[in-house]
């Protein structure tokens, strides 16, 4: 049985002592996989802060409850037994609206830094900047990874853009022409892009543990786009195994890269974010994407990237004569709104909201019949759930159905590039 | 000899006047190519008005000024003599500084737009817009094209986008994998961009009326990248016969099209600026672009292009979906600038600052020895000039005589992507 000494002076919280007490474990193969993990109970008294540590471990793949059985150790590596998501056939496409960002957004406190930015810096407003973007806003947003995501990251490697659709771009020109992979299901718009710029894009299908490496494998994908910390639509988290393995597989060949979508990873309502593939890469194969957009609104465009180390010269070459497409102005703004503390506190507010919104969500479900026997899935990351239900009604009378109760959902179907062939009784719920 | 009936009333000057009677009698063929035209002295009295209306016609390629014998009618279609600009050898590429935009840009005035539209229009600086820009902003900028360019345009074609190089990667998503043409001198940055993101880009040279359209016509181009109105470096405004023909071989075919880079047409020094070739296109074939950048300040990434109303359906099918990339912030507080009649002050200003700049520089080189016997060319367009010396020296030891002297120069060799073989005895001199 093991034992762990819990420091109760760290700031860490316990749970993150057990955590990584576990984590370690096993990466070292002090636990090994398919080792059954001490209950909760006989582990240590606090309940609670074993559940945090567990579900923590269990986001990330590491560890798996087995009903009735206990919590077992996954293996590290590839998964051989890959289980297919679904598949089958349907047209229709719903637009779901996006998020009332703006209700939420501090516009008081931004109108206040602006107008203080404006009578302060005439001369760097004025001032041509590099390509890159500020380097205060750049030093910013480095501190507030390293704060918040735990990712060590140097103001050199980071590159603002005005939105991702623009930094996909930019990555174009970096990269050249390579073939891109993209996640199947997923947000169309982004294999949209690539192939809108001319570039073969390969779908490589999701598996309940994060993309098929089989299919990656015998696929000619050099650049593979996907979001590993919560997948959209099926808000699926990589699994610590296909981590490495992903990993892996970039660094075989010189020309791979992954490029890391982190979209939403502000928003997980429960446990700590879900670690970075970028803060797990040592062999400088990770491109590191966020925005602003979707945290503070989407009427101020700002995003960025983090490059490889192995990936700025390359940039310096071929890009330094671009313009920075975001305006001085706002750059500015929003270094003062991170380094105030703002940005944190907006983060922490919109949390709240949508935690209260979910929990609405989830007892409105209880008042409808339509809802028996349904099972809420990967609920605790970004601002939406999947729900399998049991039905016997096709997906889309259960989208109408769903949607006549007054709830704003989408189909899990309408998301696949090459629609599935039977229902999948599952639809996506927002948090808003 | 020819009479025309000058009207006192009229709100045009006088020479624009003389200037429309003489275009449209060629266009008719009342004057015929090689036709001589009256004196100035035989066809008015007003000297002056004749010289301005002489001096357009002249710009745009109507007519030619034989030295003591006076003015001729040019031929309106493509000139069977092309005239190859001289070709030569050299490597060394010299960066010129850019303007000091932000000492003439009105910061007061921008800040106090800033504060107004932070204090009054909370719900639509927070309301995500389409992905064309603002309606209120294509609105104001379609009245300034009409009011200085003569352009009818309508809000609906125009596109906003964070910078012109931002708005060259949508058009390739909207034309897909066409064959790219760019002028050769030109300016590298945009054949860049084109071959960086893996087009095909064509090199058509110029010539002293605009680019070879032998060569244009015999290439594979089917979009040709242009700036008609004054062409960087070699500050060639192409003639009115060559604008007809560009526009008949983009005709030809429906693949084909115009990119017309407008980018510094609001720096015509002297007379009337040249009419766009989007404003002369009946067929639909014209991309025009330009950019605030450059007379606002670089800081502030607000570029557009007009896109014909053939490609707007597309547009909408395959790009509606692209978030714009400049905030609302900036797209409003741009809105009320020009509204107020701030931005064409400012152009005012500026021109004013560039004119006295001109002639101190002009004033300038009669103080120094190189300059003996030198010719200036293409003088009244954009905010430089070409200088033909004569000179023994080479290109390189020219440039760095005429920089020994305090001038801020940059040799036209630098500009071709084919160095040429022979030393053209050309520099560029900024007025800044």
């Amino acid at each position: 049985m093991l034992t762990y000494e819990l420091e109760y002076s760290r700031t860490e919280p316990l749970y993150l002592q057990i955590y990584e007490y576990i984590r370690k474990d096993m990466e070292s193969e002090r636990i090994k996989a398919g080792e059954k993990l001490p209950s909760k109970r006989g582990l240590a008294s606090q309940l609670g802060v074993i559940e945090n540590a567990y579900h923590q471990l269990e986001a990330e793949g590491y560890i798996k409850a087995v009903q009735k059985k206990g919590w077992f150790a996954e293996k590290i590596s590839i998964s051989q037994k890959e289980r297919e998501m679904p598949k089958q056939e349907f047209r229709e496409t719903e637009e779901v609206k996006n998020p009332p960002e703006h209700m939420l957004f501090p516009f008081s406190v931004w109108a206040k830094i602006m107008r203080e930015i404006l009578a302060s810096d005439q001369t760097r407003l004025m001032t041509r900047m590099p390509c890159e973007g500020a380097y205060e806003l750049r030093s910013a947003i480095a501190e507030h990874l390293w704060n918040f995501r735990n990712m060590q990251v140097k103001p050199e490697q980071i590159i603002i853009g005005a939105g991702t659709e623009y930094l996909y771009m930019l990555l174009h020109l970096l990269l050249g022409e390579s073939v891109f992979g993209v996640e199947e299901p997923g947000y169309s718009k982004i294999s949209d892009i690539y192939t809108g710029l001319g570039l073969q894009c390969i779908r490589i299908p999701m598996q309940m543990d994060g993309i098929n490496l089989n299919v990656l494998h015998n696929s000619e994908t050099e650049i593979m786009h996907i979001s590993p910390s919560h997948h959209f639509p099926t808000g699926t988290v990589t699994s610590i195994g296909k981590r490495y393995a992903l990993l892996g597989w970039a660094s075989e060949q010189d020309n791979r890269y992954i490029i890391e979508d982190d979209y939403d990873s502000e928003f997980r309502l429960s446990g700590k974010p879900i670690p970075s593939l970028f803060s797990l890469d040592v062999m400088d194969k990770v491109i590191y994407i966020n925005t602003f957009s979707k945290t503070l609104t989407p009427t101020i465009r700002i995003s960025y990237m983090i490059l490889p180390f192995s990936l700025l010269d390359k940039f310096h070459q071929k890009l330094s004569r671009y313009a920075c497409t975001v305006s001085n102005f706002e750059q500015y703004a929003l270094v003062k709104f991170i380094k105030k503390g703002y940005f944190e506190k907006h983060l922490h507010r919109m949390r709240k909201y949508y935690k209260d919104r979910r929990n609405q969500l989830f007892s409105d479900m209880k008042l409808y019949k339509i809802f028996d026997g349904s099972v809420i899935m990967n609920e605790n990351a970004g601002l939406h759930c999947l729900v399998k239900f049991q039905t016997e009604l096709s997906d889309k009378a259960l989208l109408k159905e769903v949607r006549k109760s007054g709830f704003q959902a989408a189909a899990l179907y309408e998301y696949y590039h090459e629609k599935p062939e039977q229902d999948l009784h599952i639809l996506l719920f927002y948090y808003y």
